[in-house]
């Protein structure tokens, strides 16, 4: 089938933002977008009736590193492949696996051929390389595959940022490189992402956005960013990236962020984002919702009995109220678990949705500043 | 609005079992049904609209003694009820609190006036008595409530079970005049029923059935049973307490059971089922199917993509694979307990239902014998 296409619908006059259709073989993505997180192949929380209906993802993600461990590469490819394993037939991204390498695993070591680690769920010892990591994904089977690569921590030296950013480049090609001799597994085509490193250094970034925008991949990806940095040095990066990736492919920014930050990242020409933050802080009882943030555990909550989130079409959100969901987290159900996911993710999706709206419509800036100082609000 | 009404469908000619139809003033419960537990008002991993639109479910549980705790009777009060707090507008129980309070709580202390004892999330002292009990379900506002009762455990004595039959039954007469005195709280009817008690004493349960028909309830239950007796003995003592219980009114009996315990009970003339099993085993990987039952956390599901249950219409077991299942329980998803307990749900109502029509269509008897067999075998 086809290589994975990109279509600019409009992009802003007053800022960097755009509105654009990625095509793939499992279907449209609307830019910019926000992928929640499979990490073992279910979003957590949440089915996929729900993902769909409710949270209307059009793209999710998931985990090589996970999913190599668990359930592993043989019942994937004895399923079908990811899509017919977990019933998802719209997009799927995977990760490369290097990021929860360097997170996760243990006893780590870095080589030129590759990572040799240790799992963190029984201690035995795995070897990633840019060729068995393209392998493990042909196995996954999802439509973008990410690029093999180190993301250095923050803050690094220049020095050690340079050589990494070099070890990475080096990566690419090999993964290019094996995914030209290994054809698709299931008949649909998988599209290798490139990602540029070079932690916090301008010189370091550029040439790295050089390098892969050299590859002419059908998209590129950021890395190596929301790793501890502050915020807006975030934004300065993602910005520079953003104007020295080309302007034809689509841009993804990952592991970012909060609502706020998705906001300000489109305007810089980011268009698609990812990041465990609706799901993660969901279940600790951290609510997004088009009014502002709120702590559904607080005590204010126990007798309010609007609905949680009256400023989106999905259906949790208007129908459970806020004392039922904070009554449920003090109860400790997993029910609450399920809302809170469902209405985060929700939330993300309707913001990303709206963004594109009003890039259309051509007041993206503006709409931008007021939606900021509402959505940040602590309720 | 009205009390509720119990009209009988069916009689078996070759067995006790009824085909019945019980109206309350939040809809219609078609009898034999199953009940799932709903501790906190939640029934634990299952959204309101899957328990309406995957598992049909016609009546749900809460538990007083929880629903007291938290979210308290001043939340409840405020919000409306139950219904109106959790969502949930067709027909609800609530148990009277008694058996928690004997199984959770500690430092229980049983006088003539009630039971005091301590609550086992703080510590906090609470007393429980006929009266209070009466006026925690009227702020709930359940439709049918059960009457404040005390449990003996197996094996009692015959002295102790005698001295704890007779506290029920004054406990009883105590509660239908609390209730006659105050008046519903939200402008629909609740419905008190009453426990039989007397441990494994024939006599004694002859004489409790006696007692509690003599209330003319709108319907009655039997309790004490499933509390560790053989298997045998429970079977027996439902049916003398069936048979000695009003044929025109509701039979519920609580806390029962695995699916053949309700296949044989059914049998006996009980009309009404509670229990935490498809739920609480179903968090345990334990799945009861049409087929029978599996451990999904066993090898042998790993690569088995077949559907979970393709022999009920729940679009959920039709959905997932065994193997998928497998996998989430493996790598401890969340969303594993919630297709568990969707499929272990809608196989109790599934159950029920086909009993149900097979009591209309004559052929109750050897039906049970068949499906008990295969719903039986561990697969
Ligand atoms: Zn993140
Ligand atoms: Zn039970």
């Amino acid at each position: 089938m086809a290589a994975l296409s990109f279509t600019l619908a409009h992009t802003d006059t007053h800022s960097k933002a755009r509105a654009g259709i990625i095509q793939t073989d499992h279907g449209a993505i609307e830019t910019p977008i926000f992928m929640p997180v499979g990490t073992v192949g279910s979003v957590k929380a949440v089915t996929q009736q729900q993902l769909q209906e409710e949270v209307r993802a059009q793209i999710i993600l998931g985990n090589t590193y996970h999913l190599y461990l668990r359930p592993g590469t043989q019942v994937l490819e004895a399923a079908g492949g990811l899509h017919a394993f977990n019933g998802w037939h719209k997009p799927i991204l995977t990760d490369s696996g290097g990021y929860q390498v360097f997170s996760l695993a243990a006893n780590r070591k870095i080589k030129e051929e590759g990572v040799v680690f240790q799992s963190h769920i029984d201690g035995s010892r795995h070897l990633f390389s840019p060729e068995n990591v393209m392998d493990i994904q042909r196995s996954i089977g999802a439509d973008i595959i990410m690029a093999f690569d180190e993301c250095p921590p923050y803050p690094s030296e220049y020095a050690y940022a340079k050589k990494s950013m070099a070890l990475t480049h080096r990566w690419l090609d090999r993964c290019f490189a094996r995914l030209a001799e290994t054809p698709d597994k299931y008949g649909y085509t998988q599209n290798l992402f490139p990602i540029v490193q070079g932690s916090t250094f301008p010189d370091l970034r550029k040439q790295s956005c050089e390098y892969i925008a050299s590859k002419e991949a059908a998209g590129n990806a950021i890395g190596g960013l929301s790793v501890g940095e502050p915020i807006d040095m975030m934004y300065e990066f993602a910005a520079l990236c953003a104007e020295n990736l080309p302007a034809n492919k689509p841009r993804y920014l990952m592991g970012v962020g909060t609502p706020w930050d998705l906001l300000e990242c489109i305007s810089l020409g980011i268009d698609m984002f990812d990041c465990v933050m609706p799901t993660r802080n969901g279940r600790n009882g951290m609510i997004f919702t088009t009014e502002g943030v709120l702590n559904i555990k607080n005590k204010k909550w126990a007798t309010d009995f609007s609905v949680i989130d009256a400023g989106m079409p999905c259906a949790t959100s208007n129908f459970y109220s806020k004392a039922y969901l904070r009554h449920l987290f003090v109860a400790g159900e997993i029910l609450g678990l399920q809302i809170a996911s469902i209405q985060n993710l929700s939330f993300y999706l309707w913001l990303v949705g709206q963004a594109r709206q009003h890039i259309i419509a051509g007041d993206y800036a503006s709409w931008k500043t007021g939606m900021t100082d509402k959505i940040k609000q602590r309720l």
